[in-house]
């Protein structure tokens, strides 16, 4: 249950930065600070600066803050409070986080991982709201996918679930990083956008990002791309109808597997929602097949880059629930 | 709760067969009868031998019988007893099939799809006993799947859940019959090895299957091909180790997406399984990442054929833990 009175800390580890802030128990966001995580540095000084982040805000907040919610990328071990495994953070590798933690701070801690925490922020205060079955994708450098089914979020057996980048569309595709071909996350994140430019624009004269792309190829990210096809740029408008339309086929096989309400579409890749959404959902309309598809809506993230400290402090409100599953 | 000194009957609609018989709280079953479906003659004469079998077995069972299960093959609306749709049974759109079986049996009925009846089948009395979250295959012409997440059947939000034969694992792939392009069920069913054959045989000299595959190109199933392999026919072993490996894609996306314990693979084509598994067992041995892949275990059905009726007795057995989630 919700304490109607009081506060939690929400906190976001991301792999550029960190952001915490205070959550009130009907959504309000306030002392929200973003400092830089430079994972190089180590974990210590990392948690040092939570610690210290934390603090100040329980300081400001004088004795109402009741819990801290941390989302933190990659595997976790709930009840131990322990980081298995971060990709972007390598020395987080079976780090106790939440002991390190509370030896600083004396309140109840939760962790979760943090496409989990968006999952839930969505649903708690975003696009996911009276909706019971739902999967919030992030579309970052990679994709993430946070579940929930019946309300809770789904882990599976070991916290391993949403594990929506490395579904196989075309099993003989593009190599993807993790070594496997044919990854989600090859043909339709952020990464993916860079690969589909760079193909498009040795092959094509029309676009104002080539003279730049050959001078540098680091030239090209997903904004870049973004605000040429803001500019009407054809070619950078067809980068994002093609990976638009390969999101659209992860879409329907997620949707053919569990039959979701819906399916929210959130990260920085996620803003350009306006040139890959015509190609998405063209794709599921020209889908031959199953009412699940026609059922489910395709929408844009509500909490942006809010999702992650609203459902991390809303596990930190529900204790109780955050831990029923696992 | 089961009731330790009743019975239940569990019926089995196929597209071949329909099979019903009384099951035990402990789960022995008697009383056993199988007839063609002949699914052509329409609904009413099917319906009318169900409940002759059905009164049969409460006859002889004089009073024992406390409910009826039923698993249908297609997309049903449970509570409202109805079978919105089912691809083998074109007579049975929007057919309200409990309330016509309701006229004449006297007794609490729960109908289910079968992909769903044989997952919980195989979850009280066979391979899945002891497991929390599985995924059950039915490998036939084309493939069922049915998914146990917290030791429940989970349907989705409109039952359509477990769509998992029309995964897309190659989007410019084989055309399926569905319509769409690169559909598991179009590289890993009974229809699928009977296109891997004739690719085959066509380009391959050294197969007992080759003559009479040219004589009538019908000759080719999934059994004939099994049996070749079984009698060290290389063309027919190769055929079921391509179909292990796209099945070992299947399973990697399902198993990514939900971090399940087992998957569990039944149907006709799944008794091939000393042909399959070491293709399916590679690739999964080979997939670079995830913890996921590496905790899933994948086990043949030990129910076989009596999985769906063994299941739909124990939902009968347990009719309110059936509607719990719908």
């Amino acid at each position: 249950m919700l304490n109607a009175y009081n506060y939690a800390i929400g906190v976001d580890l991301g792999g550029t930065n960190i952001r915490v802030a205070a959550v009130e128990s009907n959504g309000g966001i306030d002392n929200e600070i973003s400092i830089p995580t430079r994972s190089k540095r180590g974990r210590e000084k990392i948690i040092s600066d939570i610690v210290h982040l934390c603090k100040q805000i329980m300081e400001r907040k004088s004795g109402k803050i009741t819990a801290i919610g941390f989302g933190i990328p990659g595997a976790l071990k709930l009840k131990e409070g322990i980081v298995t495994y971060s990709p972007h953070l390598p020395d987080w590798k079976n780090f106790p986080v939440k002991e390190y933690l509370k030896k600083d701070l004396n309140l109840p801690i939760v962790i979760e991982n943090d496409a989990n925490t968006a999952a839930m922020g969505e649903k708690w205060q975003g696009a996911g709201q009276g909706f019971s079955n739902l999967c919030c994708l992030t579309l970052g450098t990679g994709i993430g996918g946070g579940i929930i089914l019946d309300n809770k979020i789904w882990r599976g057996s070991q916290g391993f679930a949403g594990e929506v980048g490395h579904m196989t569309i075309k099993y003989d595709g593009i190599l993807c990083p993790c070594g496997n071909r044919g990854c989600l996350e090859a043909y339709a994140s952020g990464s993916a956008i860079k690969r589909i430019a760079a193909e498009k624009l040795k092959n094509r004269g029309d676009s104002i990002l080539k003279k730049p792309f050959l001078q540098n190829n680091d030239f090209i990210n997903p904004e870049v791309v973004y605000h040429a096809a803001q500019n009407d740029d054809k070619t950078a408008i067809d980068i994002f109808r093609e990976m638009g339309r390969y999101l659209g086929i992860g879409i329907v096989n997620i949707t053919n597997l569990l039959n979701l309400d819906l399916m929210i579409i959130g990260g920085k890749v996620g803003a350009a929602w306006e040139f890959f959404y015509p190609a998405l959902s063209k794709e599921l309309n020209s889908w031959p097949y199953t009412k699940a598809i026609r059922h489910v809506k395709i929408v844009p993230s509500q909490c942006g880059d809010n999702a992650g400290i609203l459902g991390a402090a809303y596990l930190a409100m529900n204790i109780k629930e955050a831990d029923e599953r696992f």
